[in-house]
C-alpha cells in the first residue's frame, strides 16, 4: 500500500457487497482519508498463544500450539505472539518448536522487562521481543515521580541487549488508559529515541472508549517516530471500536486472539477485528488474508479450549448471515446488500434464510444443508423438508434442532448408501 | 440528572471499583464533560420483543413475551418496545395483553409508517409508536429526488394521527449511515417542526464506526430540538462503541435486545450497553437499574431462543470475572481494580480464580460453587478439591468439567441429606 494510494480521495461510494454485482451503494458522510490513518495499512499481531493461554480454559500442549501457529500462518496474519519462554521449561520447549517451523509470519514473545527475561527469550530463535513494562501498580508509581531513573535504567539496557542480538524489540506499558499521561508519553519518548521498532498501549481492565483511544493514539503518534501497537481487552465492549479507532488514529499493530480469548472475558478478536477492516478496505483485506480459513481457525481454538463458538460470534457464528422470514428475507433475495454489509461468500460462508417454520421451502433448506457441508441430491433435500414441514406444524423448530434433523437424515442416507455399496 | 451536575467538571480521578475499598484511581486523560453528551442522562428502549423477535431462533408465546416484559421492568428499562401489532393477529393480542400489565416502562410499538398499521397500534393501548420508513431502497430513491413530496405528506399524516391520540411518536430512518446526509437532515428537520417525541437513526447493516456515530449525531443535534434515539447493529463489532459515541455526540434514547439477539448477529446487547455506561457513570447506572437481575433476564431469554449464553458474554459470561493463575489472579487478591473495571458483586456475581488444575485450591474452589449458587459446607468444599485435584493431575479440567463436577457432588450431598431427612 504505497502512501499515494493510502491519500486517495475517498468520492463517498463503494462497491456494493453482494454476489459478484456491483451495484454504487453510498457510504455515510463522504470522507477524505484523514493523513494520518494507517486503516488501509496495518499489521494483525495475533495473540491467541499468548493472551490466549490466559484464558481460564486453555491449557495449550506443544501439538496444538503448532496447529494453531500453522492455522495462522495459513490464514495470514503478519505476527504471531507466544508466551514468554521465561514462563517455564515447557513453554521454552514450544517457544523453539514454533520458531522451527519456518513459517511466513514473524514470530514474538512477551517478556517482562527482566534481563533474566531477555536473554532465555533471545536464544529460542523468535524474530523480536514483545517487552512489557511490570504492571499498572508500577506504572502507578512511577507517575508519583518513583524509581523515572530505575525504569529508564532498565528498560535502556533490556533494549539495548535485545537489539544487540538482531531482533524486534516493543516496548509497551500496561494500562495505558489509567496511567498518567505526561509520564507516559516521557516513557515512550525515551525508548523511541533508543530505537524500538514499537511502542505499545494497553487497554489491560477493558476501560477505554473510541474517542478516548483516538485522542491517545493520536497524541502519541506526534511524540514518537516508530511504529505503535494496540491491545484492547473487551469488559466494557469496546475492543474492536478501539482497534478500528486506533488505526484512525495512526496506530500500526493491532493485538488479536482468535474468538477474542485472554484474561477474563479477552481482546479484541481476529474475526471481529476482520469484519471490521474489511468493510473499511475490502480489497485490501482479502488480498492480505485467507478469509475462508478464518471458520477453520476458530473451530480449532473453540475445540482446543473446549468452547462453543457463541452464536452472535462476528462472520462465522451461526446467525451472522441468517434472515427471518418477511421483508428482510425477501429483500436480501433481490439485493444482499441491502441487508449485508459482508459477503459470506467472501468468507466461505452461506446466506442463510430461517427455516424452522411450517412456511419453510427446499430452496431454503438445500442453503442450510450445503451450510453444513452435507451433501444431498435435490430429491432428497425435498424429501427431508416435508419432514421439518410436518414437526414444525406443531411447534416452531430451532435452528439446531433443523440441523440435528438434517445431519441425522443426511447419516442414514451415507450409510445406506454404504451399506448398498458394501 | 440535572443539567448543573451533567456538566460538572470531571476532576480525572473516580473511585476504584473493588469490594467496598475506594481508592483512587486515574482515569486515562481528565476531561470536562462535553456539553452536549448525555452519557449520564439516557434512557434505554428494550427491543428483545420487537428486534429479538426478528432473530432465527425467537418465537415467543404470550406467556413467555410477558415473562421478559416483566423482567425488564423489574430490571428498569425505561421502554420495551414489541412488534407491530399489524404483524399478526397473535402479534396484536400479545400486545394489547403487555399493555394490560401495568409496568412501570412505557410500552411502544414499533410500526411501518403507513396508516393502516397505525391505526391498529392506537387501540392496543401502548404509550407510544415507533414509526420507521420502510425500507434503505425507498430512503436511497429518495436521495435521488423521487418522492419527496410524497414521503413528507405520507409522515405528517401518519405524525398528525399519533399525536391527535395523545401517543409519544418517534420517526426513524432506515440504513441512515448509507443515505444522502442532506436528504437525512431534511427529513428530520421536517418531522421535528411536526413536533414528534424523538427521531430515529438506525444503522441497519452494522457498518457504522463510532466517528461516523459521532460526527452524524452530533450534526443531527444542532439540526432537531427532539430527543434522538439510536439503533445500531453488532455486524462489525462496534454496536456498543456505537451507541456509547452517540450518547456522547447528544443522542437520547438507545436501543438494545437482551444477549443483543435480532436480525443476523444482532444488535447493541442490554448487558453490554450497562458495563459500558457503568464504567463511564457507576453510581448513576446503579441508582436506574437493578444489575443483579441482569443475569436472570438473561438466562429467561436464553432458554426462550434456545440458546447458551456465550462464554465471553459481558459481565454474565462465566469468564467475565475469571481470573488465570500468576501475576493477574495475585494482584486481584490484593487490589481488585487493578484488573477489573466492573465490580461483580455490583452485579450480583462473584469473581472467579481458575481452578481446573492441580495447584488449586478450596478458596478458589468455594467461589465457584458461591458462583453457581451450590450450597456446600467448608468441608464439603475441602472434599471435592480433592477430588478436583486428583482428576486434574492427570489431565487440566475445563471450567465446565470442574462445574459439573461440583454440581454432581452438590446433588449427591443434597440427595444423601433428603434421605436422611426422609
Amino acid at each position: 500500500m504505497t502512501e499515494t494510494k493510502r491519500l486517495k480521495k475517498n468520492d463517498g461510494t463503494k462497491e456494493a457487497v453482494s454476489n459478484g454485482k456491483a451495484s454504487q451503494i453510498p457510504v455515510v458522510h463522504p470522507r477524505y482519508s484523514d493523513l494520518i490513518s494507517r486503516v488501509k495499512n496495518f499489521s494483525i499481531i495475533e495473540s491467541t498463544l499468548r493472551e490466549g493461554e490466559q484464558f481460564a480454559n486453555a491449557f495449550f500442549d506443544q501439538e496444538t500450539k503448532i496447529k494453531i501457529a500453522k492455522a495462522l500462518d495459513e490464514f495470514g496474519v503478519e505476527y504471531i505472539e507466544i508466551t514468554s519462554p521465561a514462563a517455564s521449561e515447557q513453554s521454552r520447549l514450544d517457544c523453539i518448536a514454533i520458531c522451527n517451523l519456518g513459517l511466513k509470519a514473524k514470530i514474538l514473545t512477551h517478556v517482562r522487562c527482566h534481563m533474566d527475561d531477555a536473554r532465555i527469550a533471545v536464544e529460542t530463535g523468535v524474530d523480536g521481543l514483545d517487552v512489557v513494562i511490570g504492571t499498572s501498580s508500577f506504572l502507578r508509581e512511577f507517575s508519583h515521580g518513583k524509581d523515572m531513573d530505575y525504569i529508564i535504567k532498565q528498560a535502556t539496557e533490556v533494549i539495548k541487549f535485545i537489539q544487540s542480538k538482531g531482533l524486534e524489540v516493543r516496548f509497551s506499558s500496561e494500562d495505558s488508559f489509567r496511567s498518567d499521561l505526561v509520564d507516559l508519553l516521557n516513557l515512550y519518548k525515551t525508548v523511541d529515541k533508543l530505537g524500538v521498532n514499537r511502542v505499545g498501549i494497553a487497554d489491560t481492565v477493558g476501560c477505554a472508549d473510541p474517542r478516548q483511544v483516538y485522542e491517545l493514539v493520536r497524541t502519541l503518534r506526534g511524540v514518537v517516530s516508530c511504529d505503535i501497537e494496540t491491545h484492547f481487552h473487551n469488559d466494557t465492549g469496546c475492543a474492536i471500536a478501539n482497534a478500528y479507532a486506533a488505526l484512525e488514529a495512526g496506530a500500526t499493530h493491532i493485538d488479536t486472539s482468535v474468538l477474542g480469548i485472554g484474561e477474563r472475558n479477552g481482546i479484541t478478536p481476529l474475526g471481529g477485528l476482520v469484519a471490521r477492516m474489511y468493510t473499511a478496505d475490502r480489497e485490501g483485506v482479502m488480498a492480505k488474508y485467507k478469509l475462508d480459513k478464518l471458520r477453520d481457525v476458530e473451530n480449532l481454538v473453540a475445540e482446543a479450549v473446549q468452547i462453543q463458538v457463541p452464536f452472535n460470534n462476528y462472520i462465522t457464528g451461526y446467525c451472522a448471515f441468517t434472515h427471518k422470514a418477511g421483508i428482510h428475507a425477501k429483500a436480501i433475495l433481490n439485493n444482499p446488500s441491502t441487508y449485508e454489509i459482508l459477503d459470506p461468500h467472501d468468507f466461505g460462508m452461506t446466506r442463510y434464510v430461517s427455516i424452522g417454520h411450517r412456511l419453510t421451502g427446499w430452496n431454503a433448506v438445500k442453503n442450510r444443508a450445503q451450510q453444513l457441508d452435507l451433501a444431498l441430491s435435490d430429491a432428497e433435500i425435498k424429501e427431508v423438508t416435508q419432514q421439518i414441514k410436518q414437526l414444525a406444524d406443531i411447534k416452531p423448530l430451532g435452528v439446531e434442532e433443523v440441523d440435528t434433523l438434517l445431519r441425522k437424515f443426511h447419516h442414514e442416507k451415507t450409510s445406506s448408501e454404504k451399506a448398498e455399496d458394501d
